[in-house]
């Protein structure tokens, strides 16, 4: 076999892959490599059916009866029974609709609603910001409730559940430095002082082997639009487990929650399973095209997934650590790939005109302040000589110091 | 000219309709009568080249570059301005975003924002459920909170807007008789009280002329999927007037309602605007077929639309009086066209196998408990002459009391 460090080395990887295959079932654009399913992944081929088909069959010509021939009204359900299967949970267990902010909320308080006589809600300082905001946003209308961050005063999130603790909150794979957390032993540690714990999944969902049940996780949220290739802004998904559907509440008791929502009765009435965590009408069009992503995650081996994740991040950091050894990177976030989800982050000072340069020269990656490069590794379409390549051209932007020609220093809106 | 009741005056009135052209721009089944368009209104043919456009241009070639390129992360924005232009708002008064009953969560919590030192919400007993919905999500949260019904007492909501009253939540045409609000004076009643409105245009958006500015309105919602013909379960809207914008909150406080979304701070500050109305990721695919939507409404004076609206509605009241006589019809909601939007609704014991039967021929109307037979009439593509021959059908199923063929009488799901 080839030298570790050569693209031959990679090549040998990509023809022993056995779930290679998959690439040809989304759709790339020729000659890019694409590091950054980790925001917004690539159209599986049959998206386009699946929204031709829910655009011109069912809106088209099924118009309003289309509601219920064609499924739209059961399809958060019928796309969260999917999920499920994907996620370690039961049918029933997980709904598709809204948002990731608007899901923490609900998922917040309904934590808040199976602890009543506690205040306090747990959450990560350096959680992606929507997690906090919300957060927030619930604690400003209930001066009886209080936040604890992690990280403010150097402490782990363990060290700060105690039994004021009505909820943890809590991302499984960090949005910045990529670090996966041990869902079953959080998990077990919160409960053991009566906390309600919130996984946001958002970064690991379709990427890593989730065990909701397994791991007797209380909520969940998630979006669908990263590793489970959903389309721009797909709707998000939330996730209770059926112990705690008969006791728990949460407040945007819309119309799509209600137990018998087509007998417009004038009081609120919640539907007594997951459809609680519903509220109004969803973007039909929107879940079709997601039902193409789900569908065609469902098909592949989810621990197989990750042993590749896994190899092309190893690949990745080995790579950038010998072939541009002295240019200025250091690895941001866990080196035990055990310990990693299915991106990694490096920092540099220039690292804002280092992803510029590498997106010129077609190789998509994506910057966090307030230094960090990050590059996700979606298994299902990238190959390792796509790892090779990307590596190649980062040594050159760096050996170079391409970085530094104007174009690449304007700060415009960041995606 | 023919006599009133012939299809012939029907079809002179279609010759003489100016805006008749505008049906070719919608994507209607051949030989189907469609009055549901008060529910879900049919694809304009330019919403399949937008989709198109936002799945292989923008979605497969652009990825996570058309957050900017394409206008994805404004577009709430831009289509709340183009909304703002068919309602009587300025731009920057309007977001398209998430759902109507999520967006009245976040107006009827701005209203009790602007009314910090009063408690009592003000609705309409027989509203659309999901207003209610929402609002008893809101007081079942704050025991500080209750909510008044018009109807419980016979009173009308005038009369229960006193100086207890933060929050006055009405709904401009009502969704079973197609009442018509007078929006200037409701909402001037209110002002004198000191209580905020939130008029829901769910029913008038693109078929009533809305004036919220010179009709000093506060706060407003709606959806997109009726009259404005975006799509199944396209993104609501919500409308602040830009004197509250400052003034104003929600708790809904997610990363796209930060003042600076991509700084990712540790802690919210709501943008200073009607992005605080923003919270998570939006359907992009499901805003980009509103988008066509919204385009097509644009051409068309609004004055022309209610014109037209008025004369549909009285021509099929008039049919069917005249020619269903005895029949067991009763009108339902107001004679007056001036206080009805574009629907009517006819009362029948037999209202739900009615429909049932109307649908089997190829009239589309829809059913509301108890009794109730709902028609829409949408000015864009609705002919006179449709009117006539769905008055033709109906009789028939009348006259030979088809609907009491058991096959209609089967109550499964309803649209």
């Amino acid at each position: 076999m080839s030298g570790r460090d050569t693209r031959a080395y990679a090549e040998d990887l990509d023809r022993a892959d056995e779930i290679a295959g998959f690439r040809d079932r989304l759709q790339l654009p020729e000659g890019l490599i694409y590091l950054d399913g980790n925001s917004l992944g690539p159209p599986p081929k049959a998206a386009f059916d699946e929204v031709g088909q829910a655009l011109r069959t069912e809106w088209a010509d099924g118009l309003i009866t289309s509601w219920n021939s064609a499924g739209w009204f059961m399809l958060s359900d019928t796309l969260g029974d999917s999920l499920a299967g994907l996620l370690g949970a039961d049918g029933g267990e997980i709904v598709v609709t809204d948002t990731t902010s608007i899901n923490l909320f609900k998922a917040l308080h309904a934590a808040l609603s199976l602890n009543p006589d506690r205040a306090v809600i747990v959450a990560e300082g350096g959680s992606f910001p929507t997690d906090l905001y919300m957060a927030q946003g619930i604690v400003a209308g209930d001066n009886r409730l209080s936040l604890r961050l992690e990280g403010i005063d150097g402490d782990t999130i363990e060290a700060l559940i105690d039994d004021d603790v009505a909820a943890v909150l809590v991302n499984h794979v960090d949005y910045r430095t990529g670090r996966l957390r041990d869902m079953a032993a959080l998990t077990a540690r919160a409960h053991a002082a009566g906390a309600i714990v919130v996984w946001d999944l958002c970064h690991s969902a379709g990427v890593v082997p989730v065990e909701l049940n397994a791991c007797n996780v209380d909520l969940a949220v998630g979006c669908t639009y990263k590793y489970l290739n959903g389309g721009p802004g797909s709707p998000a998904f939330v996730f209770a487990a059926r112990r705690h559907h008969a006791a728990l509440s949460q407040p945007l008791t819309g119309w799509w929650g209600h137990a018998s929502p087509f007998a417009f009765e004038q009081n609120y009435r919640a539907d007594p399973g997951i459809r609680k965590f519903l509220c109004g009408t969803q973007p039909i069009l929107s879940l079709r095209a997601l039902k193409a992503g789900l569908d065609l995650s469902l098909e592949v081996d989810q621990h197989a997934i990750r042993e590749k994740s896994v190899a092309l991040s190893e690949l990745f950091i080995s790579l950038v650590e010998s072939r541009c050894d002295g240019l200025g990177l250091n690895l941001f976030g866990p080196r035990d790939p055990a310990r990693r989800g299915s991106q990694v982050s490096f920092s540099h000072a220039h690292g804002f005109s280092i992803i510029q340069a590498l997106i010129e020269r077609r190789v998509i990656g994506d910057f966090r302040m307030p230094d960090i490069m990050r590059f996700g590794f979606a298994p299902l379409y990238i190959r390792y000589c796509d790892v090779w390549d990307a590596v190649e051209q980062l040594r050159q932007v760096l050996e170079t110091e391409q970085w530094r020609e104007p174009r690449f220093a304007i700060r415009g809106a960041v995606t």
